[in-house]
């Protein structure tokens, strides 16, 4: 994706090759800081306090995470702590424990003296092939955009919920790689970006991606979507997910079922876009996930720039609230996935 | 209902007769502000800018409006030019048209000498007869909520969205009178409050009240109901409605057909509480009805107090946003309306 101009992304190597870049998300769009990660400690807090977050992203961060560990203790007793303290961070997200189950893996065999260098080049494979598969999911996107856009003769409407983008991926995105591929290739189109309270991740990162790479978006409240697919302005929803169960059924951030009803009530076509890394055939059903209970504090609290620009939190209930961060949108309600192997049903799902 | 201890009325003339008495509900629940509206231009703005609203309440203060338009201008020339200033405040709300209506017919026979007090008189009248549906609508609720209690054998949890409740009626809410009649008459239950963006006025207006009366209750992020509707945590959804057509296609703040959907896929009673008078025979669908489109900083921007306790605004994104207030549940999706006639299907709706 372009930011500032630049095509970069989102996890990298730092200069000196011993930590991983990335950016502090919690400050966007208000503030831009990349940070440099120099401990498994500081990996473990970035995927915890969502600095970094988005399944694929998380998973890539804690791969580097699991080399900066070994850069500190390569024993098989550091190896086995390090893979247990990196996975408690996020306890939903799939593609961490995916991550580190793989770099595990492949670093075990070799004496403790080359683990650290063995997981450095892992972490940067699996960012590659991250890339690579967010750009793959792009592609297949693309051509149904294509498709979708000349059958309309106009704009396309396309709806989205939470940040399954760049943000959350190394490159492109997953719901919004097609989107990328599309507005690049000429296919004009405009995005309604689901502000995704309690934390914001559409009206703040989803925004902030879309602008910056010059995509024409729109914010709405999480509650305006039905209006719109009602009247006719959306010709697609599309969003990423955190686990997808055997069945094809749907992890995602709080909200995202809501949409897939509404888009089958009115017709409007529902896309999950996914590499296949976060397809868990483990898990049977949706319902079999647990389901994250965040800190009630994101949701009655609020913090943004006050009129002086400077940053300032505001009570946004006298009330107590809770703070599920997920929920399930069942198989039937989608239209089909999209993945690094093609668009369809639960076929493209198995890598 | 109950507020600082005291059973009081969200709207009531002032102690010299002259005016009306409303709470700036801009400010709850940080600050309680009861303010004298002393003009149809008083009258107006609070309507306009949302000091009071809820359909039922803005016809109680636009009667009061009227009165005080023609305490200035009792002049045929003068009634008319007031109700059509009046009715510009809000467009969607049929009950401020209903009201304005209502007023105008009654003292257009009058010499323009009486014309005040005989508006004032309905004013009074028009108040105590939305009080007295309130009550009605709290009595048929209860009996409802007091079966599913005794069926589930536990509290309940009922989820609301928006506001239609003691502040957005004369006295007791629509939505909430159920809940307090059942609170009131010792049946145990927990109300999930939607915040509803962008204004907020669940987590602001309905828990504010909720706590003033007492009842248990947790706000929720509005992304948040279909998980909780997925498992198990909720008993029945309760919703207040704008105008309801012909058909019964339910009109009411932007979400709650996403909440009626989820409701509906799985298994859960949706409930509309309503008095007649926002039944509109002359709508023959929810599709006819014009949707206001309000300003984009009621999104984009949020205030509520800071650290210090001081009021801030803060910005909620960098791009820009659309606001759209209402949109359609569909009539298939109400299990009944619950008004001041009785529980059950459109028949409970002519008054």
């Amino acid at each position: 994706m372009r930011i500032g101009g630049e095509w970069r992304r989102s996890v990298s190597r730092t200069a000196d090759g011993r930590g991983a870049c990335i950016l502090d998300q919690r400050l966007l769009p208000w503030e831009i800081a990349w940070v440099e990660l120099r401990s498994a400690a500081d990996a473990e807090r970035a995927i915890r306090e969502m600095w970094c977050r988005g399944a694929p992203l998380i998973g890539a961060v804690a791969a580097y995470g699991f080399a900066l560990a070994l850069a500190e203790d390569a024993s098989d007793g550091g190896l086995t702590s390090a893979h247990a303290f990196l996975a408690a961070a996020r306890p939903t997200a799939i593609n961490l424990r995916w991550a580190l189950d793989d770099v595990a893996a492949r670093v075990r065999p070799f004496p403790p003296a080359d683990r650290a260098a063995a997981a450095f080049a892992r972490a940067d494979a699996i960012a590659d092939e991250d890339a690579a598969m967010s750009r793959a999911i792009g592609s297949h996107g693309l051509a149904l955009l294509r498709r979708m856009a000349q059958e309309k003769g106009r704009p396309l409407n396309i709806l989205t919920h939470c940040n399954a983008g760049w943000l959350a991926t190394v490159d492109h995105g997953t719901a919004t790689a097609p989107i990328y591929a599309a507005h690049d290739d000429g296919v004009a189109l405009h995005v309604w970006v689901d502000e995704t309270r309690p934390r914001n991740q559409g009206a703040l990162l989803t925004a902030f991606e879309l602008a910056e790479h010059g995509v024409p978006h729109t914010v709405i409240a999480d509650n305006s979507g039905g209006l719109l697919m009602q009247r006719g302005e959306v010709d697609a929803v599309i969003v990423g997910t955190d686990r997808v169960a055997a069945n094809g059924d749907v992890v995602n951030k709080i909200g995202t079922y809501l949409k897939a009803l509404a888009a089958a009530d009115c017709g409007v076509p529902f896309y999950v876009a996914l590499p296949t890394t976060t397809f868990d055939p483990a898990t049977p059903e949706g319902a079999a996930v647990p389901i994250e209970e965040r800190a009630e504090d994101e949701l009655t609290h609020l913090t943004g720039p006050a009129g002086t620009g400077a940053l300032a939190t505001v009570r946004v209930t006298a009330s107590r609230g809770r703070n599920p961060a997920f929920d399930v949108t069942p198989a039937r309600l989608v239209t089909a996935y999209i993945t690094e192997r093609g668009l369809g049903g639960r076929e493209v799902l198995r890598g």
